[in-house]
């Protein structure tokens, strides 16, 4: 770290720095400019004391970090491409994953009927959320169990994989003993109790960017997982907050070509969180296949106008079935391919 | 809900929107204007299905919300302020009430030492984490039972209550048992699970807002807590992110006179994570008074620049005495006092 | 308008709000429901007064508009794609405009080679700064009428056209005797006096983005040009304002298909402010085209370690031709071409 | 500044920075750590080029900042509070100001009533726009010099100083003819040739904050004025642009702080476009004065529900007449008086 000494500090107190900075572990190397002075303390900033604190002393102006705070998931560290093994399906490759399905399950018919149309127009993962996080108590939080049964038998019937959100530490074994993927959400994406858990299990896991968390933020929520044993990662990008008003998020398609670059984890885009709009999805897949995603999670619904959660933000059959035409020149473009 | 229908939609389009309304249980009353016609949607928008989903509609511009989406946090709902009684200190009267301890527990002497200067200068409840959320898992991450443990020795010591974060559902009943107020933290404002499990202690629940938090989703999540039958809610403001570098957080002091308007639950201010800075602290407690906050929680520390977390925010021994020698004219000013 | 009125008003309050929106111009249509009230007003919006000024009344809870602020600007009003004339280059149609150039014009050499560079490429226009908006007064604030007169002596000997920007409306009649397009940084995105006076010279305008400008504000400040008669707008994406601090901004690319959804006017895309990085351009590029941009402004330099100004986001000539190599499969799938 | 280089460069890509370090000008110290070597750049920040443009270079992963980059505007370079002299009316010093009047101009009867009860309240400035900044070309744009002409009238009437705004370089010289105080707002706050014309005329400028400026961004702005030979400047914060609806901005009051403690120059706050809801304006004002504002400015109208432009965040006579009854014991707390 560097820690910036203020302009007019005596000698005193730069040595009270120097001292403090030894005592936390760092090796002191001062360097006196004509204006101020600077310490760099040298050592493995991951491991020592945060020097961000010696900032409450008032001769010191600021404190840098040099050192990237996640490791595991940096692209330093496994400069290839992770691939994550989705039960036989492989993920971060050159084949690109779709995932799709409902926002909430909410019936057998709803359910299977979206399933074998995803599956037809080329989805290999079902999405369809049993346990939902809704910002009102009042609003529709999800089937449950009976969610979970009703995903684990579209599996059955169509062979998709299944991705569903896991919210409560309490549910990861049972989620898990269905779940080929397990989704953690945008409002978990720091509930770091529930990401190790589910890292236990071993099973893939879907790591919802957070609505205002830094790349670094969400790679260092990542590296929580990797930390606990699980490699199977997959990164999210699914809309941040800004001003804006006219979609609910803001996609940050930027994101994935810093997290491709960053990290060596494979990428996954929520075009449906990720504008709150049926009608811009499409336009924001081809995007996110531009910007190098692996793949992507859309909510599609056999009648979006009467879901009981986002209806606004769900494509229908032939919504989905549009989509799927229109993203070939893109994977072609990135040499991928469904 | 208003849906606005685009101009120049047809007759049937309109139609159409309207058996959806209907359809979805509320009564429809269409307004002809002489560029567009719009439907009001009558019926309570908190039981009925959102009509939102129906912007999927090509004809339909917009879908607008006419009703307040929180209830029983609302001021209507309950026109006095609530009173919260923390184990016999009463929080959101005229009383002000001052939290403040160390960001982590860290050892006896630390603990102790810091419970008996801020008793000495006024507090009445010690805050300290046992458990602590991070964001990078190489950090710091509290001693777990044995800070709960010297957590309930520094009350027996000093009679001060005892604030701690709850971070995991399965901590919840070990970290009730020892704390007088459970503290959900800003990384876990949208934790439903957690939230659903604290209320149902009973204990009052200090509940921080999430980074990017509307007030309205703030007092959404309060919600949940008072429909789980738990009315001891103090809510909470830490901070929101904002595009400015100069500070951890951007402090949202305007948020504490929205919160006290719209809802009847007490606020707490925490300006230690609010700016992220010890040397803006005081002044920041002047604002939170002013803006009419019932209470601080403080960031206090026998020596910050060695404390194992944050250390950059917390306020020593002297700083803390400053503050509370500072604050009496602006709790004058409102009629309060510690 | 809506004017939401309180739950609990009476009918005296009612009549208060219906009468001011009868003095206002609009025609009161009042909604009873269960538990509130609506009035929608019915009248144009933009040409009568603002309704949320009935706000200020106690019995009124909100005012929701329902017509769009915008018109000239808005796909309504002009269903086909606007195509701009650039002194013979078209924008907006099937040909892909690459605008580059370095951030500054620095001197004959740096101007003249980057010119060529680029055109040899397969740019149309050259940009380059001549006058440059910098945050702090000791930056470098370029050439100014030199800059110009260097801008004039590219074209010549190139056939490129020129953008530069104009800062001031005292330099726009002698900008616009050299430049092609006039640029409008994103600084005076709402220096609608510095709009009037560019709009007046019926030269083509690129207008930038405001740091946190809504897409309803960016489309309303090309209203200001295009209701001063100028029809020549392009819009311009170069990043938002967020709390990501890796990328100087972030590059709102769902806001290039939410402008061409919402407007007829071309869309271009600022990779290189967008971002603030040289290592991304190439990625948002290929990002920005997918989503349906008319084209690039880029900014490219002859050695951007020593560029006078923002030589971290400039790619040198190598840097240039690997992004003209990446994107014709990208052009393609939008059945465009450079 | 300081250089950071990533891991594993090898020796000539270090010598290679360093070469380019000394190539702009500074004097490079390295510093060899186990990880990765740093290199501080010795020289004045101000003055030398920025050395960000090194980040291009693929063995650097960062460039950091050392000095602070405004200076005439820094509480270093001048210890003491600034006081400004507006027309004998002292403003920074233990008299807080008032700053008060409509958000436009409207009419002699109008600005004259207005005058006089906020005089008799003891306001001692006028605001009044007579060029008003829209964002739509549709709404009024004020009464421009006939405007100017009322507010000389209404100073003549009551003695009141005039505070309006200036939105053109071609205005500067006739509005500094009639106002006290020359208003920058936001949407010109990097308006840098506007600041440049205004300061020039030696007059008190208020400059209002952006709407997403940081901090040290307003104080660069602020640092252009005074760079241009005027010392006369009052910083504005007048709310920031973040992700909350409920308020049209979210007041900053934090930044209040800040900018006093980073600056010598007095603060203003305005809480009528800081939150643009009367409801709000009285508790603002209490938290301003407490986080150590100089002055307010507040939207005054007769009529705020018909007022012709922002009705909805201007307090009517008996508002403001309440406002001074609520101020005092905040004024007291921070030993001021009006």
């Amino acid at each position: 770290m560097i820690i910036v000494i203020r302009p007019h500090a005596t000698k005193e107190q730069i040595a009270e720095v120097i001292a403090e900075v030894e005592k936390l572990g760092y090796t002191p190397a001062p360097i006196h400019g004509a204006a101020q002075t600077v310490v760099a303390a040298i050592g493995d900033e991951r491991t020592h004391a945060n020097l961000e604190s010696l900032s409450v002393l008032p001769q010191v102006e600021s404190v840098l970090r040099v050192q990237k705070r996640f490791k595991l998931a940096s692209r330093e560290s496994h400069p290839k491409n992770t691939l994550v093994d989705v039960a036989g399906v492989e993920v971060g490759g050159a084949k690109f994953c779709l995932m799709a399905g409902p926002c909430s399950v909410e019936n057998e018919e709803q359910l299977l009927s979206t399933a074998e149309a995803v599956k037809a127009a080329g989805a290999t993962v079902l999405r369809g959320g049993a346990y939902k996080p809704r910002t009102s108590p009042y609003e529709f939080q999800g089937l449950g169990k009976e969610g979970l049964r009703l995903l684990a038998l579209a599996r059955e019937k169509t062979g998709l994989k299944i991705i569903t959100e896991v919210l409560s530490e309490r549910d990861v074994e049972h989620v898990a003993a269905v779940a080929d993927i397990l989704q953690i959400g945008a409002r978990n994406s720091q509930n770091f109790q529930l990401l190790i858990e589910a890292a236990k299990t071993g099973k893939p896991i879907l790591l919802k960017r957070g609505m205002s968390e830094r790349v670094e933020e969400w790679l260092l929520a990542a590296e929580y997982i990797l930390a606990h044993g699980n490699p199977n990662v997959l990164l999210c990008e699914r809309g941040i907050r800004t001003f804006e008003t006219y979609t609910r998020n803001t996609l940050d398609l930027a994101a994935v070509a810093i997290a491709k670059k960053e990290s060596h984890l494979p990428v996954i885009v929520d075009p449906s969180q990720g504008c709150g709009r049926a009608d811009l999805v499409v336009a924001l897949c081809c995007g996110a296949i531009a910007m190098g995603a692996d793949g992507l999670i859309i909510e599609v619904h056999p009648h979006p106008a009467e879901a009981m959660s986002d209806g606004q933000q769900q494509v229908d059959f032939a919504g989905f079935q549009k989509l799927i035409e229109t993203i070939p020149p893109f994977l072609r473009a990135v040499n991928k391919s469904v």
